[in-house]
């Protein structure tokens, strides 16, 4: 019984690490020292976005395709490092295999801040709508300009 | 009762927000790009050190100096955003005013990775020993080079 509320617990922390701003309601902070600095909070975003949208139709692939595919790549949520692209996806797919269970997610006053020419952290609230539950809580994301684009290297995401 | 019990669990948040690297078991990433890495990465864990050994003999105002002091500077934790230095340290001067309350701290598994010559992410576990309870989780940092040197400016940290 108790893997199996570990398990769920998981779970649960998995879901919460799906981080994608849906109406920023604070004002972008930019480095004044960055230039075309409008350009990768931009790009951010649209990452964000998405996820965001590639969560609620239930493409796991696609959510995850915000994140780093490195094996470098973390998740922090309470007590627990996740680390690995490929480690997440395969909870993912394994502990989200409906709609039902992967909800409705929408992000909220999303905070873009450069850290420099290839580094942003972004501040956010999420919160998942499901059929018997709204978990909800805040995201601290590390993003790094790859060759790729901008994608999540760092995910500590809490929950109320 | 609502706002004594509210009152509370911010005060254990604010807790939680110490970061302070004590046994790094895990090896510091440095990027390749940075010259002199090993200096700012000397620098943050000597802040932490220092915010570690000053919340352990009671001193809260030295264990602030860890933060940047602006009305800026975030402290994530739960579904709870505070902002500013002034904020967070009246707030630890009334929940923590005796040695009991403030316990004593440790940190360890600490990952430093610079982005660029200004910013750099910490990653680390926190414990709070207590007389009647011992809180943990983990940290993630977000520093910045300043004037006053290497500062956090933004701290999520999650708990258990």
């Amino acid at each position: 019984m108790r893997r199996r509320l570990l398990r769920f617990a998981t779970g649960i922390v998995l879901v919460l690490r799906i981080p994608i701003p849906a109406m920023p309601q604070q004002p972008v902070q930019l480095t004044p020292s960055s230039s075309n600095a409008e350009e990768p909070s931009a790009a951010i975003r649209s990452v964000l976005e998405a996820q965001r949208d590639a969560w609620n139709r239930g493409d796991v692939e696609a959510y995850m395709d915000g994140y780093e595919r490195s094996d470098q790549t973390v998740f922090v949520s309470g007590d627990n490092v996740t680390r690995g692209w490929q480690t997440v996806l395969d909870r993912y797919k394994k502990n989200y295999n409906t709609r039902e269970k992967m909800g409705t997610l929408t992000f909220s006053d999303l905070e873009i801040t450069l850290l420099g020419n290839d580094a942003a952290v972004v501040l956010g609230r999420w919160l998942l709508k499901r059929t018997n539950d709204e978990p909800h809580g805040r995201f601290t994301l590390i993003f790094r300009k790859t060759k790729q684009g901008w994608k999540i290297v760092h995910d500590h995401t809490s929950s109320a």
